[in-house]
């Protein structure tokens, strides 16, 4: 369709990735520059430009020479190009920004609000990814595994200093900071497994959480002394912005675990480092940083009691499938001035959705 | 009651356990010399002499210097002393053998059953201890969580190197070989993780498996194809010692996964190793070991894919103190002449029990 009206449809779309390098060389690895999210056969055959790009760091990357005239900027989580209001400004023609993922919080959304820009994501496309994954580190905690792992790699076997931390999840309490989609498939997924499980939000959701045994709590500060374990599920915000930190901390039970796949500002970088240093953490898991890619002296990399990767939960194999069609999905929309799915909104015709309020 | 009749009620009690070390300054951890199951005092006080020792090697070792007037024997898998047939006859007293844990192995069972001995574990005591951890490690190896952690302890952030080989598990189809209790735990907790679930199984099982939406499959050649994870859930005996070996591997589709926390000697151990190489085998987890402890030059310390540790899934605290209060309850019921819970008989009055036939 664009292609029959050249000119006024044709659009520049410039995707800041990761570079794939070899694992570009699988096909269905589609989250990188070289695959492009499996997008640049159909952006071309209708006519429009498709730049994909890894170079990012202002103030001259290609994505910085590229905002005089692009028309749609897609970005990633795993790779964040921060849209800031100063490039918002460089880039006149802007009218869409797509996040490949979830979480938005990379992007100036009040300067594109301002700017009459659209922001959506894939809402909902990596939640079960992101659910299996917190799960398998509140268990690698619990449980105490990588000690034991360590072990094995450094020809040793001591298995009382292992066993000596490990318990079952079993009995235990797991409360999720956060009742979105996330939560719902953590607690879900938990069920069968002997555990209490709470929620705490601002809202009491008991037609999703209270329903399935999972038990509301309203007020921060009553929820984190009941859970062992705490996993965080709440976007980025300006009021989630260093939500845990030394005071919330200091409320936990003695020796809990907290799961962190969600972003990694939520909370306060040194606060996590003394608790588990004194002992009020017994680990914290998590995939989110709070710069990415984290530099290599990071002084969370050696801290004691952590199950910290690279930010992958939500981009595994199945995940990108998911995430590149929901792009696809969106950009069909677009061009043919169609609305997107309600729920993939972030900023629509200048307001932002409502957890951004 | 014993204290009363000294002479003939006053047994001899001989406890192998591994040294604790620094752990056992926890009094919570149970199993090991220094806190000897917490039964010390009790049988102490009942006039009972009570041993505990982790020097169990043959000839000479502190277990074997006691053989010719010990009573009764207690043995865990996760530092087994070796019952061999040579040693039940050096032991003319030795009316009992008890396994703090699940897991007889390591006892001579036709040797024990010929001199009329009776040897029984805490059967169920950590089912559930090792249906968690299993899962747990499904998910590290389907999910690649170590390449990811070894990269943020080695200083380094690699994303597609770690997602190129990351799936969900939601999708996938998980088959366990053997329909026992832990297998009954492992399919449980996976009901809402949205995974197909099979069993392998001599017996169909309906009311436990088929009944909660998990198929049987009655014949291995047929189940091993169908399953992206497979997780080994058997005792180990004559008939299942080398069941997972070069053929059985071929089987299965080419990059599945296996998981075994059930013993080392039922998977072949090169052949383990050969399929990481090749790629035949995704990846290989689990906490038993051909020999226990691994020497330090172990080959499968270092072999691809693996998340291996030492054995140590079903003694979490948790259940150090269900199978502590299982030995204790079993040596009462022997005090007294009474019979033991029914399924903790290995072998009962010279018969051997079931699996074991």
């Amino acid at each position: 369709m664009v292609g029959e009206k050249k000119g006024e449809g044709r659009k520049k779309i410039v995707a800041v990735l990761p570079k794939g390098g070899p694992a570009a060389k699988n096909p269905k690895y589609l989250n990188c520059v070289e695959n492009g999210l499996g997008l640049r056969e159909w952006l071309e055959s209708l006519g429009h430009i498709y730049i994909t790009t890894a170079d990012k760091e202002p103030p001259n990357s290609e994505l910085d020479r590229n905002l005089l005239d692009t028309n749609i900027v897609i970005t990633t989580p795993f790779h964040p190009a921060y849209i800031t209001e100063e490039r918002i400004m460089k880039a006149p023609k802007l009218e869409l920004i797509l996040t490949a993922g979830v979480g938005s919080d990379h992007i100036d959304l009040h300067a594109a609000a301002k700017k009459g820009i659209t922001v959506a994501e894939v809402t909902g496309s990596n939640v079960e990814s992101v659910a299996e994954d917190e799960i398998m580190r509140m268990l690698i905690l619990v449980r105490n595994f990588l000690p034991g792992y360590l072990q094995i790699i450094n020809n040793e076997w001591d298995v009382p200093a292992v066993a000596v931390k490990a318990y079952d999840i079993k009995g235990k309490t797991v409360g999720t900071v956060g009742g979105g989609r996330i939560a719902y498939e953590v607690m879900k997924r938990l069920k069968p497994w002997d555990v209490k499980r709470l929620y705490y939000d601002r809202h009491q959701k008991a037609d999703r959480f209270d329903k399935m045994g999972v038990q509301w709590e309203k007020d921060l500060n009553s929820f984190l002394p009941e859970c062992d374990v705490v996993t965080i599920n709440v976007p980025l915000t300006d009021s989630t912005r260093g939500l845990i930190n030394k005071e919330t901390i200091g409320k936990m039970k003695r020796g809990a675990y907290l799961v962190n796949n969600a972003r990694g500002a939520i909370v306060d970088q040194d606060a996590i480092i003394d608790a588990l240093k004194s002992g009020q953490l017994g680990g914290y898991a998590g995939d989110v940083w709070p710069q990415q890619p984290a530099p290599s002296n990071h002084p969370w990399r050696h801290m004691p009691n952590h199950a910290l990767t690279p930010h992958v939960s939500g981009t595994t194999l199945d995940a990108q499938v998911r995430y590149a069609a929901g792009v696809r999905e969106m950009l069909e929309d677009w061009f043919q001035h169609k609305p997107f799915p309600e729920d993939y909104y972030i900023v629509r015709e200048g307001e932002l959705a409502p957890q951004y309020h």
